[in-house]
């Protein structure tokens, strides 16, 4: 005699033979329980050693659940997350650094104005070297010991590194979405398709969102403020970056956006039920409606 | 003749003879110029060379007086406002880190509270020691590829790294304070030193405050709050953390900063003026005063 018991994790058949408690298998097919057989059943249940044989077979499949659970989506929404972190990060320090190297050589803090490029010659040049391609005679920067100079340096080379692994994460992160969503990046481009995700929780999710959602991903604070007190609706959220509507014309953009989000659209369904690679025909389409090369 | 001149800068001379500017040395004897006299030196400096002469003078005077101005204040200030912000980014980073590897390991991730710690065994250790030290069979964590578990090691070495930076830049700025001021350094510590010269602007400016000023540094808003609404007045500012009055007993909290702000108060000014060093014995008065062993 084998009974059947379902909780929302799925179907549990209990063996009255064997004494044990499994999982039934889809394949098989389960009688109905009369309904006055129920009771009979559920006792079964309350049974103290049948009911921790089944409490262990829930949680062991609970945990299987959440192992399983780890996608890549997940993977690529840490990614995008660390590699923002890593601009937020980069931006303070070299704040700082801007501040504390103003008082060696205000002259090229001023002047300067890439933040890498200023990195990479605090690392590289000497104050000398400095003043000479500014073609400085004297500097307001006081003449600072070589251990004060000596501990902006080791702060730049740290921010360079910094800088470094930010380049690397992109890279993975490119590389997770290649197999993951192969349409998605190649449209979108890893910073905007990866955020996109982010946005929408899963491609899963993402895929099934309408394209006019897609468009204001990202916009959700001028969107309400749209519908609460009528001012004018976002014409897009973070697809704003795209080369497409940058290099758009101004009165184009709205347009320009509505029909991007349309094909990223088709690119998260694509990607989602392993569809064809189809991105690269979207893009030249869009490239020639739009008149923008990219 | 010499006519002379004064300026915010300084008192300047101007030789008829050589027809050149320069600046009054203070030991010279400078005649009061008669009323009717000032017109006449104006019109001199009114002479366009004369004028650019002058102008260049007051220039050069002014960016050696930019360059004189760095003194340590700023680089102590410089070096404890990227300490914090130091710490501010390994919090972002390690927060990061955390809910990345929770997809790995959220065993691991729950237990382990120490940021320190968690960073070092993220990185030493693999999944399996880690499982063996928790005594854990099974794990809801996923199976990461080598290449997505990379990925934050990549990011946990960048966070060790971090950590270090901002270790060697504490001993920099203990280096810094010890020269300039021992006497603060002594009795707040590295930390809580810089911080009230980082809010004072200057030793100087601290040396000139009141010590229940030094007492509340760091808790204006507080204090505003108080004065405005009436709500109770704040005990302590930044000095809060330090162990005098972390140690005290709760109702003796209040007493405990207005002592150690006194003398705070005047180890600065031992600082300033260069005295003595004398905080070791403050130190012990307070230690003795307030019952509390440090």
């Amino acid at each position: 005699m084998r009974y059947s018991f379902t909780n929302i994790l799925g179907k549990f058949v209990y063996d009255v033979k064997s004494k044990s408690i499994e999982k039934a298998k889809s394949s098989e097919k389960l009688e109905q329980l009369p309904k006055n057989k129920v009771n009979e059943v559920l006792s079964k249940f309350k049974d103290r050693e049948n009911y921790t044989q089944f409490y262990e077979k829930n949680l062991a499949l609970t945990k299987k659940g959440i192992k399983a659970s780890v996608s890549e989506d997940m993977l690529i929404i840490q990614a995008i997350a660390n590699v923002n972190e890593l601009d937020k990060v980069n931006n303070i320090l070299i704040k700082r650094l801007r501040e504390w190297f103003s008082l060696y050589l205000p002259e090229f803090e001023n002047v300067m104005n890439n933040q890498e490029k200023f990195v990479e010659m605090v690392i590289s040049e000497s104050k000398e070297d400095l003043m000479k391609e500014l073609k400085l005679k004297e500097t307001m920067g006081a003449d600072l010991k070589k251990e004060d100079v000596n501990e902006m340096l080791i702060l730049a080379k740290q921010i360079r590194e910094l800088q470094g692994l930010r380049k690397k994460h992109e890279t993975y992160l490119e590389g997770v979405m290649k197999k993951f969503c192969p349409n998605l990046l190649e449209l979108a481009g890893a910073t905007i398709g990866a955020k996109l995700i982010e946005l929408g929780r899963s491609l899963k999710r993402l895929a099934l969102l309408p394209s006019s959602t897609i468009q204001l991903l990202g916009a959700e604070k001028a969107l309400f403020r749209h519908i609460k007190t009528g001012s004018r609706s976002p014409k897009y959220g973070v697809i704003i970056n795209h080369p497409l509507i940058q290099r758009s014309e101004r009165r184009k953009k709205g347009r320009a956006a509505r029909m991007l989000a349309d094909k990223l659209s088709l690119c998260t369904r694509l990607d989602f039920f392993k569809g064809e690679f189809k991105a690269k025909e979207y893009r030249k389409e869009l490239e020639k409606k739009l008149d923008v090369k990219l």
